[in-house]
């Protein structure tokens, strides 16, 4: 039998998780894997980037899981610096472009992962393009950022305060860099509810960061030169000799769109949940495709490594002759901001307005520790459930050191189905290095259980 | 209505928990709340204990969550140096006896609350009782064994390598104090598995800790002014100035016990899930009680503060004309001995074995953090499932920072009855400065499930 030809448009965490699972356990005498990556590197740590800059990472070498000859060793194929132009679905066949050389040439396979990530966006700004303004999304991005911020800018300016802006800004005031963080929305980080967002606009106030809310950027201004040298918003003009973008990302996916492969409604590829596309032998994985919101049932698209870690490894299982399912996600996220700590899980109470779910909320603060230990820090909590049910949808938190991880708590909830009622009673750790004798978890499931019902989940559940 | 007359005996956790909620829910004018303590305090924090010694907590003061004066302020009545000498079912009198005069009187219930907590064994060795020879069990034990350490002695032999004997060991080394454990078992910390216990093992003796494994007390000798001296063993003698004991600890059921109130194979008084002995108007909770064990449905007792301030929240509530269960535990518990971290929820693997459950076993090493991030600590983590259908039954995590509130993830899921392949899947967070991005719990559940089926349960689950 002629060996399958398994070509991988993508050579980060989805599409490499795939090829890495898949000759795991099919050999080369059986399975052939080709990897096109239009970057220079294969398998790294994009959430690294900000702490590259930061110099908290001393060699962009450590953010680095495996290199292309590393993959080779295993025999998986990569091509670096190589972009898949086009996807021909009758010819079985890629068209792809060596970025060095220019040249073309197709390459035929049986089974196509399309692991080709998500792409910064770049609103129509005047002046986006100007040298000087930084992107924050490939390695190759954080290498020249890095570089950019030893060049030592006078001033820097971030647009955009999501978690990718708060870390850009973190980096570059730890680097000893003014910086200003311009935000169109009344708060910094969007997926977490306003109340909460406020703390962490708070914090990075506190780190040094002038933070201006509610202004949108019209446009980024050169000097004489042509280099960036302001930013410019109705209310003021900012000198930045330094820019970084961190406005969100979209799933790279006009590659699948133009051959035909179906978009869903999130602008991602659709797939199942073995990943694989409704065309037979195509595949998609990471940030690229769509997966299943655990909770609602819904098709969401979210940009996080850990989904594509999961949808490649899932993948690559299929692809190497097991059996895997996927079967999809919370949106479970933490960062960190300088001290402050910020995680979420679930649903926010702007998600469950929209889809009309009647819920209550409670917030809590506690410590981190017994109060009396050394080292006990804020946080605070809050949980989010069905009114009449009390069923958990969704948990934020904001603390500082320790706070975070407690949302995987949450979270194993969440995937349970558990309601706070039962939450209140589940059998949590205590020391007072680490926790106070109630976790805080449980105290704000006490609190949010004796403002909701215990009758039958409404119909919105999964 | 006459009021109803409730009485708590023991003013620690379990008992105060369930006058505290009683209270709530109940006016002084419809229920009246006496208690009696044989101690000078009521709700403080055992778990401290340590930490004062240490010198990390600087006032014993700190340790006390709610003084008899502040009770008094709401109408629950505390006598501290008080103890129950004995319970009159018929008479429904508790027999008390003032500690200070001497004096005795009774007092009358309609709803009696046992709440006596636990004591530490102390077996027949020669000299336990000399001046010198410390327990670490009550607030009173704490304030004099940090006393004993202010007076400088040259050395001091722990007896017990369990969880209280290491930690009263890390303090006196943090306050200079040369000191030997000396355990009769061949590991510390019996709660866990061997191999996990001796990696705690390990980070004793880096703590510059004198550990003796294996060897059993035979003697605790006096020097001429009757005051300890040295600790004999069969293979050495260790002088001492200062012996801590810490040898486990027995459910107090002794008045129960005598008054005829049911007690159940553990030694612990029996009750049901609303924390009531099978005898109408009196309950127990607490370290004195039983608790179900959520995994094999039997009765356990274990002495944690998680679960008294939980049995005794449960009967108040229902006390206060709530309706409230207490499902049962998981054993989940957690530790610190100097930077190692220790916890374990569920069954271990001499538990399983004892149930005749065949189980497999898979143990990973990972880190704390991103590799590449500062700070990132090693940590271990040992996951147990049922050999036939990969359902969870217990973990255990040994590290350094930030790696022991990851057991309750695991605790989470245990409660849930997750088998290791559904764990694997669930979306937990990650960071760079809180996670690699599988998660350990899931790179360790990843493994597990490698190497067990998906069939059905057995026969012991719950």
């Amino acid at each position: 039998m002629a060996r399958t030809r398994m070509v991988v448009v993508g050579g980060n965490a989805a599409g490499m998780s795939a090829a890495s699972q898949a000759r795991r356990r099919r050999g080369p005498h059986d399975l052939e894997i080709t990897a096109f990556e239009r970057g220079a590197h294969t398998s790294y740590s994009a959430c690294g980037l900000p702490y590259l800059a930061a110099g908290l990472v001393r060699r962009w070498q450590d953010l680095v899981v495996r290199t292309p000859e590393q993959f080779a060793e295993r025999d998986v194929r990569v091509h670096v610096r190589t972009e898949v132009e086009g996807v021909d679905l009758d010819a079985r066949r890629v068209h792809v472009r060596d970025l060095e050389t220019g040249r073309t040439r197709s390459e035929a396979w049986d089974e196509l992962v399309l692991a080709t990530g998500a792409e910064p966006l770049r609103p129509a700004i005047p002046g986006i393009g100007l040298p000087g303004v930084h992107g924050l999304s490939t390695l190759d991005d954080g290498i020249r950022f890095a570089a950019a911020i030893d060049a030592g800018p006078r001033a820097a300016v971030v647009v955009g305060g999501g978690y990718i802006g708060l870390e850009a800004a973190e980096a570059l005031v730890h680097r000893g860099v003014p910086t200003t963080v311009v935000e169109r929305a009344p708060q910094v980080m969007g997926r977490i509810d306003p109340d909460m967002g406020a703390l962490v606009g708070d914090a990075v106030r506190a780190l040094g960061v002038d933070l201006h809310l509610g202004e949108q950027v019209e446009a980024i201004e050169a000097d004489g030169s042509g280099r960036v040298a302001a930013v410019r918003t109705a209310a003021r003009t900012l000198p930045a000799g330094l820019v970084v973008l961190g406005l969100g990302t979209r799933p790279r996916a006009g590659l699948a769109a133009e051959a035909g492969i179906p978009i869903g409604e999130t602008g991602a590829v659709v797939v199942d949940e073995r990943t694989r596309t409704p065309l037979a032998g195509v595949w998609a994985a990471g940030d690229c495709a769509q997966a299943r919101h655990v909770l609602t049932g819904r098709p969401v698209n979210y940009h996080l490594g850990t989904i594509a870690n999961k949808q490649g490894r899932t993948c690559g299982v299929n692809l190497g002759g097991g059996d895997a399912t996927f079967p999809g996600v919370l949106g479970t996220a933490a960062t960190k901001v300088c001290r402050v700590e910020v995680a979420r899980t679930g649903l926010g109470e702007a998600e469950l307005a929209a889809l009309g779910v009647e819920h209550r909320a409670a917030v809590i603060e506690s410590t981190t520790r017994a109060g009396y230990y050394p080292g006990a820090a804020r946080l605070r909590i809050k949980l989010l459930a069905e009114r009449r049910s009390g069923r958990l949808l969704g948990a934020q938190i904001v603390g500082e050191e320790h706070a975070a991880k407690r949302i995987d708590v949450l979270a194993t909830a969440l995937w349970n189905g558990m309601s706070v009622h039962e939450l209140v009673d589940v059998d949590l750790s205590y020391a007072p290095p680490f926790a106070t004798v109630w976790d805080p978890v449980l105290v704000a499931a006490r609190k949010l259980a004796e403002q909701v019902g215990r009758g039958p989940t409404g119909g919105s559940g999964g």
